[in-house]
């Protein structure tokens, strides 16, 4: 199962792609697409929709894990972050992939046991759980991998609840 | 020219389409896309984007007029409003019409001379501007086709701008 993990914002969106064979976890790969502050926000959903449309098409994986928080410091930032969680959601699922969504403090309760990890948490876990040598920049495509690896623990658990209860 | 307005919601998003030429404005069609409250946030932004770019590929407007409020009551519903407006500038603009965004407060000032009128005022003024015979329904469809008079309105001062400059 190859999954892409996707952290949305009108500014930086990050992305992140593993594919998950039994126990193995390899990554893929990972970025941002970011836009100028200076570019009108019509613009920058476009290029965040077709350049997430475009990797999606290269990478073709089988679904979409998309960080969207529940709500934001005020209306207005709000405003944005819907802006971008719709472009990531429309660019998943018209290109048929199935969407799943998860909070931020249930992909850190996840990535590292609690939810109230720090970024530099998140990004050592993903590190670690990766293999990888660095952390991925930017931090985007690191929350956008932690999403990721996030959705391939629930469908596992999901999978060892079915098999106990179907025992 | 011909101008699509519309007005985003993720339940109701309403649309209306009219032809302009030279002080001639003419209704084409209004209507809206609903959906269910008990659909998945990601399926209805799927099922408006779908409807709402084969509306446009119906009618073939040359431009879109969007309907933006630039704050909301509360951040939790700033994020309904900023996906809906995502889906509506993603499908005009990926649809490759230019699309151009007018606060509430301004689409009433220009319908009805004064930014805080209310909701039958603006379809009343709708009524009596494209010569109907009774306002369009839903109310989602007549703030649509007040956004695109809005807009229209607007490109006429902008030419008479440009024309008394250049005398």
């Amino acid at each position: 199962m190859r999954i892409i993990g996707i952290d949305p914002g009108t500014r930086c969106l990050g992305y992140g792609i593993i594919d998950a064979a039994g126990s193995n976890v390899t990554y893929i790969g990972s970025g941002a697409v970011t836009c100028s502050d200076k570019l009108p926000m019509t613009d920058r959903l476009v290029r965040l929709y077709a350049e997430l449309t475009r990797i999606i098409s290269e990478h073709r994986p089988d679904c979409a894990a998309v960080e969207t928080p529940f709500f934001s410091e005020n209306a207005r930032s709000a405003l944005a972050v819907g802006k971008a969680q719709a472009v990531a959601i429309l660019a998943a699922a018209n290109a048929g992939l199935p969407v799943y969504e998860y909070p931020p403090a249930k992909i850190k309760a996840h990535i590292s046991g609690f939810g109230a990890s720090d970024k530099d948490q998140v990004s050592r876990m993903v590190v670690l759980q990766l293999g990888l040598s660095q952390p991925p920049a930017p931090a985007d495509a690191s929350d956008a991998l932690a999403c990721a690896l996030c959705h391939l623990q629930e469908m596992q658990t999901s999978a060892i609840i079915k098999r106990s209860a179907g025992t």
